[in-house]
């Protein structure tokens, strides 16, 4: 059965105004593309990266997700002029719509059943460090910079989950620098706080990216987006809460036919061949 | 007073068929002893082991635990002709009692008082892992390679509570990438993740892990257990009521022969001898 | 509007005998002072900080907090005969009113809006090591060494908060380890581990401590009180409210005149100057 969705626009039909949307291969690439601006966020971009992240619920054929940005930089995070001028001026309640709409952003990224990974080049700040954040995993470039710099522009490092989800990605100590300091974490420190899965040559990270995302699409997708959802439940449960819930999922999990291929492929000494479901 | 339990065996009378149990010194050991197979479980195994782990919390004369496989390989995980190609035939209800039968495993791991330190040698993969995961400490050889590998069948990461506590161990960023992938994590990427406590050179794990465990049976063994609760109680607690908890927990630590005992021991100059009680 | 309290006394009267006070350029500086005895704390010197942190909600002159020790070390914990001796002989009632009072410091450390900084020199012990631990970063010199070595003196490893935070440190793993066995944890490997911020060389603890505090009085000090309060909130939240929560936290924060004071800086191309408000 396909998921289940009357409303919602499948996402080969999104053309979106403000980035690059490519699928291909199963994976779904979303490219930040201003690059002479080295990408920023504006109003109109965080609701459609939203609205992408929610379609891609409905969307049977992509198994992964890569976003990146373009020119050799990740994000620059919300654009001054475009984003923080007009916040200044703004009341309690429209302030409230939008950090609701940004905090969605992440809220999407980590509904999707896709996993998803970043590829980060170059300057990684603010709402863009936040995206890294809030992917499954993350491919950094040598040059790869990465700042939660809410400080610096006078605001909490509280944004869009980052004082639940960066203690969890690299310690709380080093978490509450960041968030306090708004310094950037380079490449070489953020693989070995656990922040980066795996370093690059500058340039290369969106080809480190797409090769674990092959992966993933090569696996049990399935099942992949089983592990997504558990990860996200279990963040705040007791230990025996959460191994209940995963042999519940688990027994769901063992009615594949990705198991049953995989049992198959073991047994004639071949390589398994996932379907996906 | 014994701990009270009318119905368990004590551990000295279990006479295991599926592993190797010595008690010794205070510590019991268990090893995996299937090596011409790399010690894979069976459904008799996991049973067998939970029944263990249950019966410890009952017997007074084990102080601490340790867990290995013998042949230079901790575990190949849950057996594929004894274990996967049964569980390809079975209906929901029975596969959910089987899952539930070897997340009660973890909780028994979790549940019994004494520290469990898992000697890593060679291939420890699958509900293999997962032992290693759930004990409170691990050693590893030098030619340790471990493997949440459930995502290469055809399952979801989420096994054994593996979505909840590898989180814990190395960070979620790491975990996501070993439970998406199923890839080995080496033996020197996992002491610099915070998987392994202590690296042995190759065939040195199994003596590491006897010291650590002796030690902790030379400690305030009462207490020990004590701090293995409240590590397992304030997992998901928020931090006042945890320290709430630890003031109940360790004023009555403070009424135990054992905190008198080492006090008088410093007062005289001497090493404490403790009890555990 | 000030923080408003009818009862508690401004820090700026407080003459603690316990330890050295001293406020400067928005910083509270805490010493503890018992140099020829390794700073150790007791019963009056527990309550003089718990008062003091207390004090601190309701201080908006103080930015930002370092806690050091004089002499060389930070704290070598509970003295063994002002201390552990009459606990020794406590009852039940007692004991636990004492373990509250450590609790309660630590819940005022991390209570108080103000960012706190560890400066750790040499013997970092016991209720001393629990205090790095419950500071908000922390800065160790070379020959730090830093021991949560309750079960050396007979003791679980649950003290004051230690079973929740320490994990979240440095990883599951490595704080049983350290709770367990009540081994020192060198300055290299803290840092490794993600328990110090900044390593400096023996003696440059405190000035680095001071370089980082200053910075963040220099920064939107009410935002970052904001930082730290839901950093504190979200510990055991799932991510999805985390997410709520911090989307009403920011609203609020960016009507603070600090936030327009950043715009309009970089709108200026200048520094921003901060008020805290």
């Amino acid at each position: 059965m396909k998921r289940q969705n009357a409303i919602a626009a499948p996402l080969a039909d999104f053309a979106p105004e403000h980035f690059r949307l490519a699928i291909d291969g199963g994976i779904a690439t979303i490219t930040l593309n201003r690059p002479e601006r080295k990408n920023p966020l504006t109003f109109e971009s965080y609701a459609e990266l939203r609205d992408t992240f929610h379609a891609l619920r409905f969307d049977d054929a992509v198994k992964a997700v890569v976003i990146t940005g373009a020119g050799g930089n990740f994000s620059s995070g919300g654009d001054v002029f475009e984003i923080i001028e007009p916040l200044t001026k703004m009341e309690a309640a429209e302030l409230h719509a939008f950090t609701t709409m940004t905090g969605d952003l992440v809220k999407e990224m980590r509904a999707c059943p896709q996993p998803v990974v970043a590829a980060v080049e170059g300057v990684c700040a603010g709402a863009g460090a936040i995206m890294a954040m809030a992917s499954d995993m993350r491919v950094g470039a040598a040059d790869a910079k990465v700042a939660f710099l809410f400080n610096r522009v006078g605001l909490a490092g509280c944004d869009m989950g980052a004082c639940a989800i960066l203690p969890r990605l690299i310690g709380q100590g080093r978490a509450s620098e960041l968030l306090y300091t708004g310094r950037f974490m380079g490449a070489e420190e953020g693989e070995r706080w656990g922040f980066f899965n795996r370093l690059t040559e500058t340039g290369g990270a969106f080809d480190a990216a797409m090769e674990m995302a092959t992966a993933l699409t090569e696996g049990p997708t399935y099942a992949n987006s089983v592990t997504k959802k558990m990860l996200q439940m279990e963040w705040a449960m007791g230990v025996d809460e959460a191994i209940d819930a995963e042999a519940i999922a688990q027994a769901l999990c063992m009615k594949t036919g990705d198991f049953r291929r995989a049992f198959e492929a073991f047994a004639a000494k071949q390589k398994p061949v996932f379907a996906g479901n």
